[in-house]
């Protein structure tokens, strides 16, 4: 599994700690006795999927002299109550990079435990789970990462690396366009590098098959259709294209995510599995 | 109400940017014709508190040659289907902004919208509800902002701006301090700015009067208390030092802000206004 | 045609800027008077195709209070001794920004032009010339921004964007696996984004049918074919997997390309383009 | 010979990293195992000098945890064949780094290679061939380095660092100014730190006397002058002002510069050295 | 005592370091020999106190493999030739790291000497010295470290961690506000973070009770009081808000500092600290 | 006379604002209402020469909407009382820009109003006063734009730009190198770029001549010479090499400049122009 470089996590963990303790850690460089040392625990209270191991080490390293051993890895299950991971070092620096760290590791193991159970709830299909764009600006590598952990898959990272139509660019070329749409999008085709995957999203069953007519869409997303329309609309594309992929999105909660695999589409996005994130309750214990 | 500088949302929006379109945005300037125009609607699909105007603003208008328009203003409260504000410029450049420029204000409102929930359960006590420190790396101006936004109050914004020494703290300084902890606070506050706020974490009721006998204690806060516990905490603390803050926090849900409002504690912080945040429902409709 | 984004440009621009005349311009700010002003005009020393306007005007934009005005645009034909654009400003900063200004767009313009000889080249079949990754380390949008404006097409950005595996790639699949290469292939295949191209290299014709038996190929990749073996392994591309695009690679010469383009291949790529250019003549004139 | 700094080395290094993987190598981490280890050689294709080994050893060891060891050094002759380096180390990150490792030891190799070239043709001769400000933007430091391993010489760095009076300058010295062109350049001469070396550029024999005349010419340079009139100017210089250098420049070709030198001019500066660079072929074979 | 993160050090001195040898040391470089060592001293030229200990370490280690050797550590007291530190390494990056290292360390021990005596002149009183915003843009952080070096106290650290209403903010309220200013002042109080100080300066005497009536003040500022106006004034705060501090401010020389300080106050401010700021003279000896 | 450039003074300005306000101005913003505006007035609290109006000016526009216009400008003299410059603009952005503003003017015209002492002191000689690399990390460009706003004149600007062989060179060279100097600096200088001025250093007499014969010398600087020796030096140093400048260094007070410059010499370095600055007195007034 592709880990997010250690590049960026050095450079996203500095501009946390610097965030946090722009002049320093009030608290502990001044209560604190130098020489104290600390081992500490990082904890589950509650159950879940771990990701983030990469981003609190370098909270810690990045802090001080901090040595971190990691009793799981990441995509791995926990549940509450496991031992995570044991932090050891000077007392001041380890109280100083906690919170950074803990919001890194919260963070990205609550995307990938809520990820997993998406996943979970498509098992036994061969329909992938995947994120979308409505990713925390700035962070959108490591919130893709985690959904990897959780079992999920990547969509297209950025505007720049592959071709999605969506309802908004389809009002455009019908407001400005003369020509029909099959052709539009030959054409545009043509401009595009040969690696480029196009995918359309349609609302309506008949805006199929002039859309698969243009012969150069590799995938197209069915966006907020009933399971009815679903069903449907999968049955017309296998017919139509078969080696075009089905994409459902739009409305997407996790007790839909059985029905909607039912229907034979590809890929479920799942717009929640990164905009609305609740941190995974782990906690830094301080042994005594 | 203090807002995040230009300068900061300038820098955060140019960086979402350009994660999101690092070379281009392939659809949008590929099929689009480069004179096609659009007018464009943001519009609520849910109820909820606005928070993050000028970062969509922004995201708009670093893309392209885009006017912005709010009907509302960061703080004020919409329902369902309200007009927030119309975008107009190139068609390219207004569905290149899009996502960016959603997925900053959907969370900042999410925030906001969260946060005032919290506010109207604590309402008719004198009680302020604040964030804390588990905000997402590298926004956390934006998100106290919003918070502001909901009506509630801000913590100190980082380790460097206030003390605050919680259980981690007192475990290291009674693991390694041979005095009396009074004589400790006393001692390290004299190194202190003259500026700084000190706040103490007691978990249980019998550490409050060593704590407060130290005389440098401006904050205590009853950590996970029971509404019990927490209604003898208030008594004592009043008793002993009137001039002494009270914050509640731990184990802080929706439910239980108005009991714990009615102790009289001064603050209550809560975590989840940030670090658990659902983005609101807010979509950009191309006017035909 | 898609556009490097005005903030990339500013950037590059400034950087540029600032590496030319790092704590100012000893000669013009001494020599010439503060409010001489002068014309300047771009003109073309040898015939060539435009690529790089917006670089040569933000030079000056961001040197000083200069206007500057094209009379061809980018991806068009000139000839020897024609006027390209004309700059007016205070003399000192036209002077100033003169060289950053001419040398990005001699290089650009230099690229475009090349390139266009390789499209020329190939004209009358449908084969596409393409760019590689061997650009100029921190100028790829740019280059292959110039590429486009010379007619040719750009191949995958970064190893980020689309899949390559190419001979050494295969040398350690074969050194550390013990599976065919057809499974490894359909296997890895299953963790990428549904949106990855995958394109593999071949040396001889003798792997043509394992590669394209995993079924997951889009592009296969002639390395270092002589053209009697190309017009075999179209052929025979053809024949088992009419769908997937061919590539011709190493080798190549602007001699060879319409020879190459008769085999039929989809696609010519073309290190040369961007690795080993010339810059365009082209010369900037103050008008007395 | 001064060496670029090892702090602007990985400057760009990372950004050229971060261009050309920003989220991921697809290839390598998706395919190949990561226990995976080899060994690589650099391998010349065609003769030249090396120039870059700093550059290509920091592509790697910044991409992972690989060995290089070179077998020649910058500045060195090689031959087609010649082993110039080994990198040993995880198979994933060899090949993550290789094409920038390649994309910059090419160029610079070209470059030097290229220098060594013009630096033979003077060879006998007390004549400097130096590089000019027409560099790569962004890249001047590094293409300096190169013209030196090359047994070239470097000209000024930047506008900041010394005078150089071009025909457009004297243009809006001659449009503007009411005083003769000596008596402007004695006075402009006062305001300059004592450390900046002054050069005058003239197209034309009868500009010699008066720009001599001024007295504060460190260098001539004798644009574009034909060989007569470069034989002319020299001895016109000699006799006037012996201790003033003599820089001939313009229309400058390999096939001229033995005659250039022979007319005893101290500096023949070539753009071309830089403006115009083939990257010189050199392979990374994966040992088996 | 809390000492400047090894971040911000290492940022500032790699930016020192690229300022003073944007492209190489030509007399380092040059003029000597690869291999040459040496062991330098740094040695007082004059009484003082050190800080500035890390700065000078991270200038050489840096710029080389040099190995710094403090024998004092930040601020320790030294007097006139005495040997602080020895640094051994190639004699190119000794040389090359001097200037800057020197000019780090001269510029703190300068501040942290200044502020020794003004500390001295308050000896056997109760009130602190400290410093104020009037610092070299940029270097806040170890000016502030310096004056603690020197046995003084931080004020605020910027705008944004405390309120401190000034003259200029009074009249400003004067000029627009209808309300009295207590009023002004608890209502805007409600909205500050509850760990905020809240210091209010004065001018006159008179405005002492109105300010202090607020009962949200908890330094009040004496802006240039006389002597005898200034013990009216600690008498006046005593009696009326006996929690409060008092500052003195404005027109502090070292020769008032006892006086001010039997008046009672709790903190003197010192622009000078920072605003005026004689580099120590420390000279680095090369060993012979 | 050069400017610092806008960017430069624009980067700057930016990184003090965020250094004195990182997430806003809690006095001004909370405290006075938005829609105040204010006049304020620079004004000079002592005598002195201007140097910082950009700087100024920008602090002002980068906080806010903020009008500013100077009466004087940068080189001008100017006596305690008078008015220098009208800002215009919110209340809360004057307030807030107020003290970077300053900081940055105060110094600078501290810097041009010492050195225009310095350069009085010698005025009736030929003799140049200049500042020396003993700057401020980080402001180099400002504080030497400074010392020619006082009439001074700049030395090199770094490492890169000039040679100066110092003491410690000699040391070295003399430690490690077998041959004599002479020839040592004439080989060495064969590698440098034509444009390099060569600058040797010496403390005794005896050393002029030995360095004067290597002939590629530009200036000599004498070091902690005596008066006498300063006449001896010149007289020396003007009859063996007619064409080389004579630096006087070190020891250098105000009280002395006179009788150096008496002695012929061409410059005279003051490291106290830029090392031990005095603030100047400037305020600013809020209108009423």
């Amino acid at each position: 599994m592709m880990k997010p470089s250690a590049a960026y996590v050095d450079k996203l963990v500095r501009a946390a700690l610097d965030e946090d303790a722009p002049w320093g850690d009030l608290s502990a460089q001044t209560f604190l006795p130098s020489s104290a040392r600390v081992r500490a625990q990082l904890v589950a209270r509650e159950d879940g999927v771990l990701a983030g191991e990469d981003l609190f080490t370098a909270s810690m390293r990045l802090t001080g002299d901090i040595t971190v051993r990691f009793e799981l890895h990441d995509g791995q299950r926990f549940s509450r109550g496991t031992l995570l991971a044991t932090a050891e070092g000077p007392a001041r620096d380890v109280l100083t990079g906690e919170r950074v760290g803990l919001n890194f590791i919260q963070r990205l193991s609550g995307i990938a435990t809520l990820t997993a159970s998406y996943v979970a709830a498509a098992a036994g299909s061969a329909t992938r789970i995947t994120d979308t764009r409505k990713t925390t600006p700035g962070l959108r590598q490591l919130e893709r990462y985690a959904v990897r952990c959780g079992g999920g898959h990547n969509h297209r990272f950025s505007l720049s690396d592959a071709v999605m139509l969506k309802d908004n660019h389809l009002a455009v070329l019908t407001q400005n366009g003369a020509r029909a749409l099959p052709e539009s999008l030959r054409e545009a085709a043509q401009s595009l590098p040969h690696t480029t995957h196009i995918e359309v999203e349609v609302d309506r069953l008949d805006q199929i098959p002039s859309v698969l007519s243009s012969g150069v869409v590799n995938t197209l997303m069915l966006d907020n259709f009933s399971l009815d329309a679903m069903h449907e609309g999968v049955a017309l594309v296998r017919k139509l294209a078969p080696g075009v992929l089905i994409e459902a999105s739009g409305g997407i909660t996790l007790e839909r995510i059985a029905a909607i695999a039912a229907t034979g589409v590809d890929l479920i996005s799942v717009g929640a599995l990164t905009h609305s994130v609740r941190a995974l309750d782990l906690g830094l214990d301080i042994q005594s």
